[in-house]
């Protein structure tokens, strides 16, 4: 596969932040797209998010897990980008067992019936820092020691190691990436949960206080979504590796200060509030992370190229055009807990 | 904790392998024994092999999941041996979603009773080598990366985790034992997908070929199930422990044509094969693996004692006396494929 002129690509949660961008990006790069997406609530699914590309994919709407809705997609997908998941850290510690659900028992099932429909396709699953926990050095490789500090990170972890299991086996050619904070158009702006990247974006945009826990010099490496989808692209396109797992980050390390800075300044109202760290949080803190990309550079040829400031006000642009899109209500919208996700039984 | 007199424990799979012998060696100590086992078929239940302490404990039926059944015996708990699980690497190829049920599933909420029930009470979990993979170096140290090769690995891995992260948060007290291949009186000797060490014993007890796949050059270091209940016993006794993971192996690594010859030696009648290796096994072989139990030596003072012929000898004893226990049939029993376990629908 040389180019996605063509080609027959399949975006699990491609309603979702990245999943739409990338799958936007495909559509503009000739290929026939085919989004799977269950619209679970919580995780970010948006119909507004593919408007530019609707009509012109097709949209399964599924959980990942329900494998027989799909598998005659899968049989003529020549790769699948795999982005369903829930990503909320604070709601796997609430819920632990949903997020086994979403992450963990409908992956299992998906790659399994991958396995059985197209053991050809490239598959590229978007993995996350998060498996790495508290970093115990600087700047954090792909031989980092995997140690997660919340549910949602163990969860993650095992859909991970499934995927590399496969690789290993020869079953399926699956690469991962290993995301760091991901900001940009189309984030689920009204779920707090889904990281502080997205809350500040938020309350700059209304000019509401920018919130800053403990003394603020933790370091991130934000890195821009279309930044995330170019190394896709290209995992997706590159033959033979020698690495599976490559860590995506962003241009350079800024401290929390510095981000609450910079969406001040691109707010333009925004006052920013210092605040001392709660309890629930200060357990789930990871302290300060950035990755090291040297791996990424030197076997997909991949460097960030959007430096924080100017991607986030690119990405204040996008919203301001697109507000009641994305705020058409000011709270997180009630999710259906008395809802309940298909489980079915298994047989021993 | 100074010993374990008097002390309320509890045992997850105690009807099992390890499980039993713990048991019996905590009544031993004057402990007040609860065994929670599912006895799921294929996972090694053998209601005989408590036979030495009942009466005198207390049996829930019960999969550690259906954590209704016991919350009043995790109430009272001082500590608990968390052994249940399904141990069979290639039934977890044939069937990944029964060992994710048996091994994270039930895991998780199992964990969560505790912390919601017996928050105080110590932790011992039986995780696996076999989370490690392939050794990338030998002896393999409790750092060595974790690249599981099969879905056992993943899932044992996922609970390891769990209890990690719970530990981390403060919220339990676990501590994970990294068990090797285990030996000894009270293994499953029906259930050749338990190990080759249960095939070995079971055939030199009867006399039969006993068949070593490949160049029999690969490495193990077999752990008698008498070391192993000892240093579960110190785990669970130790006050404050600089880590939380700890390598359990066997006194020195031997080849398996060593481990083979040892059997036919004990056996007396039984000869040794050499077969190529299987397709179906050799993608699932992790080559040479021993531990480095530097770590658990120097944190818990304790050393495998027992030598594997001499601890292999024991072992054929204690089946010939038994045998009708352990070999009222020839063949592994049928599991009913058609019944299932319970796995109830997940809240969103």
């Amino acid at each position: 596969m040389n180019d996605y002129r063509g080609k027959r690509i399949i975006v699990t949660g491609g309603l979702g932040f990245i999943g739409s961008n990338l799958a936007i990006r495909l559509v503009e790069a000739g290929a026939s797209v085919t989004i799977i997406d269950s619209r679970v609530p919580g995780c970010g699914a948006n119909l507004f998010n593919i408007a530019p590309i609707v009509p012109g994919i097709d949209l399964i709407e599924s959980c990942i897990g329900d494998v027989e809705r799909f598998a005659s997609a899968l049989k003529e997908a020549d790769a699948i980008f795999n982005l369903a998941g829930e990503i909320s850290h604070s709601r796997s510690m609430d819920d632990p067992e949903r997020d086994l659900y979403l992450n963990t028992v409908t992956q299992l099932r998906f790659l399994l019936a991958c396995r059985a429909n197209c053991p050809g396709a490239r598959i590229l699953y978007a993995s996350t820092r998060q498996i790495y926990g508290k970093p115990v050095y600087l700047p954090v490789d792909e031989q980092h020691p995997v140690q997660p500090i919340d549910f949602n990170g163990v969860h993650k972890c095992a859909a991970t190691q499934y995927h590399l299991l496969l690789a290993r086996r020869g079953d399926l050619d699956c690469r991962v990436l290993r995301l760091s904070n991901v900001y940009g158009p189309r984030m689920a702006l009204h779920l707090p949960q889904q990281g502080f990247l997205g809350v500040y974006v938020a309350r700059a945009l209304n000019g509401e206080p920018i919130v800053v826990y403990g003394d603020g010099e933790q370091l991130r490496d934000p890195v821009h979504v279309d930044d995330v989808v170019e190394v896709f692209l290209r995992a997706g396109l590159a033959p033979d590796l020698k690495s599976r797992v490559f860590n995506v980050g962003g241009p350079q390390p800024v401290t929390l200060n510095e981000i609450a800075a910079a969406a001040a300044r691109q707010s333009g109202r925004s006052p920013i509030h210092h605040l001392p760290f709660p309890e629930h949080l200060i357990r789930m803190d990871i302290g300060s992370y950035f990755s090291d990309l040297t791996r990424t550079q030197r076997e997909l040829g991949w460097v960030p190229s959007i430096e924080f400031e100017a991607g986030l006000k690119g990405t204040l642009a996008y919203y301001r055009e697109h507000r009641d899109r994305y705020f058409g209500f000011t709270k997180q919208p009630e999710l259906p807990t008395a809802a309940r996700l298909e489980y079915p039984a298994v047989t021993q």
